[in-house]
This record gives C-alpha cells, structure tokens and sequence, in this order.
C-alpha cells in the first residue's frame, strides 16, 4: 500500500508491506484523515520530541532511524477483521476510533509510533474493541473531525467552569476552535477569543464566540466581565504565550493549556504568585468524550464544513504541512490516502 | 530611633525619625520580628524584585536609592494612638497584625516599602483596624510566627485537599513547616514531606509529616499512595523546582507553589500536559487566616518553641542574614530590636 511517510525527516510517498490485522485488530481502508499541528510539529522538531518522550515514563518513543506514518484524525472503512474478533460491524462500514491499539500490557499510541500506520496511509489497524460507526447520513469528512473536537470538549471538561466565571480562549488554530465550539455547547456565555488571523477570527465568531480580539489592536483581557472569574484557555502551544498570559491575566485566573508546547518555556512565577493564577494543563479525552464528539458532529451541532480548508491526496501531504503555516488560507487539511 | 536599614544595597543600623502616627494609625514598639526567606532573597536580588514589581499593576516597587526597613512578621507594644482612631487596646498591650496599612485607595505593603518601616526597627506604624490583641499567656516570640504560620495556613485552605488526596511537602524551611503544620490541623494523614537537611527533617516530624525523606536518597514521589491523587506542596521557591516536580510528579497530581521564586523559572510543559497536572500559585493570606493562626498559637496547636533557632538584635541582622544559609543552624531568627 502507498503511505506519506516521515523518513530521514522529510515527508516521502512510498509503498510500505500491507498490515495483516493480529488478534483484536481490524484491517481498514483511511478515508480521511486530518493534519494535526502536532504532526507540523513532529516533523519539524522530531528528534526533540523524541527525546521529551523518552524521559516520560511511560511512552514509547518513535526510532527517527525507522519509517513513522503520521496521522491521528481519522475516519476509516472496515476491510477485515483479525481473530478473536466479535465482528461487530459488516465490511464497508465506515468507523471512527481513537488513536490507540490496545494491546496486552496497556494502550499503544498510533500517530507517532514505528509499530502501526497512522493515517496518512491507505490502510491501517484499528483496535475491534474501539471503533465507533460513523451515523448514518454524516460525511466521511466530518467524522474526521471527531478527534479534534474532543479534545476541546475534554478541555472543557477538565476546566469544569462554573457559571459566573468568564472563558477567554486564546488562539483560534483548530484547537482553539474545538474549545469555542465545546463551551458553546455547554451554553458558556459569553465567549471572549482571541487571534491575530483575520480568518480565525471569522471561524470563532462561527464557532460560537460572542466576542472576537485582535490582540495586536487591543487587550483581550480587557474584554473580561471584571466581576467574574476568568477562566483562560492557552490554545497556542509555542514558548512564551504562558508567560503572556501571566502577565495578562486577571487576579485569581484560571488558566487551561490546551496548546501542545513541546519545547522548554520560560514563566516568570511571580505573575503567578502575586495573582494567585491556577493552571491546568490538559490531554487528550476518555472514550466517553470521543463517543460524544462523534454525535455531537453527527448532530450538526457544529460547523464541522467551516473548519476544512482543504483536502490533498498522499502525493499532497508535504506541500500541505508547509501551506498549513498559513492561517488565512488553512484551518484543517484532510488527507484522502486513495485520490 | 534605631533600624536595621536595608541601604546601598546592604544592611547598616542607623538612626531614623521617631514615626509619627497619621490618622488611623497607631505607634508601636517592636517586639520581636520573624527573618523571612524573602527579605534574604530581596536583600539578595533586590534589583530583580524591583524589576519585576514594576510589571505587576497595582505594585509599588521599592525605590533602592532610598532607606527600606524590612520585616513583616511581627509582634508589637501598644505605645500611642493616631487621631481617628477608636484606642481598642491600653497602651501596652501587645499586638499582631497583617503587614499592611489601609490608605484610603487600598492597603499598602510593609516591609518591602519607603514608606512605612518593617519590623527591623524600634518602633513601626500599624493600621489601628487591623490589630489583634496577643492572647495573654502567648509569648511574644510565639505570636510573631502568626504570619508564616499564616502562609501555611492559607496555602492549605487554597488547596483544599479532598479526603482521598495525599499530600506531599518538598522543602522544610519555614514555608514547608508552616504547610506541614496547617494540613496536621486539618487532620490530614500521613504527610510525606522532603527535605536535605537533617535538622529540616526533624522539625518536619515535629510539626506532623508522618513520613519524612531525603531526596538524596529516595524519591519522594515513590512514598505516595499510588490510589491517591497527589497535591505536591512547592515549598523551596527556587528555580528549578518546579520542573523537578513536573518529572516526579505522578499523574493527575495537583501542584501547589507556596515558595516565592523570584527569577524567571523554565518547565517543559510537555511534563504537564501528558501527566494532566495541575498548579495552583498562592500567596499571602486572608484576614480569618491570620487571625485563625494567631489562635491556634495561642492554643498551642503548634510547637512554635522548635522553630526559633536564634535572636538578635539590630547589630545582629547582617550577619543573621548570613548564618540563615545553614539550614542545620537556622530556622527562623528573631529580630528584637529593642535589645
């Protein structure tokens, strides 16, 4: 099968031996499946995430030496099923999951791991016990969608807001989108966002935000209701934007990091102190949040259309990661392994 | 009268005009006054913190150019009364109070200020609503630890610790005794704590953890309940720290930063993130604290004897300064200026 690989630290298209699904496992065919920033990420600083994950007890690193196959975000078809399988669903149904392969001693990443393709690939292993199907009547691209959703609606979750406190999300990158469109969903109002980017800016206002900042114009903590709690989601992930926040934020903040920042980053406590500021740092979902995600797509509770801004074949997927810097013309790139 | 004046950047004993009190406020002889970790790091790194204060709205900054007195855990002599004021006590009495004096826009530091002298001085201004009457029977040198008890006390309170949570102190210098202390009182068990030094462990036993740890020879993390989520009380205030905490932290800990770091600090969030921890800043204390802790001084709930390893007078706080680097020779110094 053809695959997008990350080989000697560039993307190459090129074939790889077609997996045979093992026990437990199902052999699907990608539809779709999305560009992650984490993946932008991944290929341009890989041998520092590498070396990150090596001092976390815990994950397995990815070997540089060997191929990675990217690509967490996806909606797939069921092929085949391997043994001990209970069959649940009939070949040509279209599944989501999360990117996990469950295996003896505990759940294996799938994304960023030499041992199962992510989705940047025509074919993959899913874990039978994982896969959702996708409704009836919800287009393959949507269902793609379903991983970033939850991971905004698992922020949103973890930030547990109570109902006089103010959110703020900072960044309107896919990330920042999926938290504006979880706390809509929670009926959070009103919702502050903040971007330099016309065109997130635009997609906020979609996604639900009442209230949508130039931060290069003005203050967006200016914007926050000063009786009520801030509650401040960090939806950038590069180094420094804690800081700012720190130095931004209202006494007694709260502040969610959502944004994956891979790299050291430098606080000044202090900031910290003398506001008496909480962090959260969050990850991830439960399965119960990846389930609810899928749903709430499949209900049309969000403007899943609005948010992809572009769909490329395996052939495509290099120049993509490059255009992805731009964020005028791309919010979330969809990867149809078989154009 | 005679200070020990923090000036030029170090500390000399000069005279200073007598204090007049203002209205609302009331003259007092110093008793005796706590030599906090702070004051050595601003007498160190005054410039930083000078720096760093001018950030943060609402801080008024010390001017270096000019005489600062510090000291801010104190026990005072009632000697004269300011107009307005309702002269609650006899002349005599002794007194507790927050280092702060109410002006008419807010309350004003102590202790780090040109205005209003710490309690490195014979006699101080204090703000007449603010004083607590030393129960009778509490010595002098036991109500002036009200205020780092207070510190544990409010950090506790801030972290509200649930009944399955296990709490973990790293550091055992005042901050860290005062917090061991507080969740004692609050009947929390076991606590782990962790410190260097010898002496530090002792008083770390004394004042309640029930387990106590060299972190030279074992990982304090390794000693908490595996079932339980952990709330890590940062109690060292360095740089560094923190970061240390992220990688021992297990997952789904709470942090809580109790020490006062004033230098810019690096984390690698990635630490954060995929353990999902969480960091709550505290500083200071609310006036129920403060109070609460004068109380259970006065109860004898804490065993305030073993944390005074020695008293000075004026001439004695330069090199008081110094000896407070040892934490087998010292924990809290007494300033008496009256000596």
């Amino acid at each position: 099968m053809r695959a997008a690989i990350f080989r000697g630290g560039d993307i190459v298209v090129d074939t790889l031996p077609e997996p045979v699904p093992a026990r437990g496992q199902v052999l699907v065919k990608t539809l779709a499946c999305g560009i992650c920033g984490s993946d932008l990420h991944a290929a341009k600083h890989a041998h520092r995430m590498v070396e990150v994950s090596r001092r976390i007890p815990g994950r397995v690193p990815m070997d540089l030496a060997r191929d990675v196959v990217f690509g967490h975000e996806f909606c797939c078809e069921v092929l085949d099923w391997g043994p001990g399988t209970q069959r649940r669903f009939r070949n040509g149904t279209r599944v989501c999951s999360m990117p996990l392969m469950m295996e003896a001693d505990g759940p294996k990443g799938m994304g960023y791991s030499n041992t199962y393709v992510g989705g940047y690939a025509e074919q993959m292993l899913l874990s039978a016990p994982l896969l959702l199907e996708v409704p009836n009547g919800l287009p393959t691209e949507h269902a793609a969608l379903t991983e970033p959703l939850a991971v905004g609606v698992h922020a949103v979750e973890k930030a547990a807001l109570e109902g006089d406190e103010a959110p703020l999300v900072i960044g309107c990158g896919p990330v920042g989108l999926a938290v504006i469109a979880a706390l809509r969903l929670k009926g959070v109002q009103p919702i502050v966002a903040a971007d330099f980017s016309p065109k997130r800016r635009e997609l906020a206002a979609k996604m639900g935000a009442g209230v949508v900042i130039d931060p290069a114009k003005e203050r967006p903590y200016g914007k926050l209701d000063a009786a009520r709690r801030a509650v401040l989601f960090e939806c950038v992930g590069v180094p420094g934007i804690l800081q700012q926040m720190f130095e931004g934020a209202p006494r007694d903040a709260r502040v969610v990091v959502v944004g994956v920042c891979m790299e050291a980053d430098t606080i000044e406590p202090m900031f910290g102190i003398v506001k008496e500021l909480s962090v959260q740092f969050v990850l991830g979902y439960t399965p119960d949040e990846f389930a609810q995600s899928l749903r709430l797509l499949a209900d049309g509770a969000v403007d899943a259309e609005a948010l992809i801004t572009g769909k490329v074949g395996l052939d495509g997927v290099k120049a993509a990661f490059a255009a992805l810097g731009n964020p005028e013309r791309h919010t979330k790139v969809l990867v149809e392994p078989w154009r």
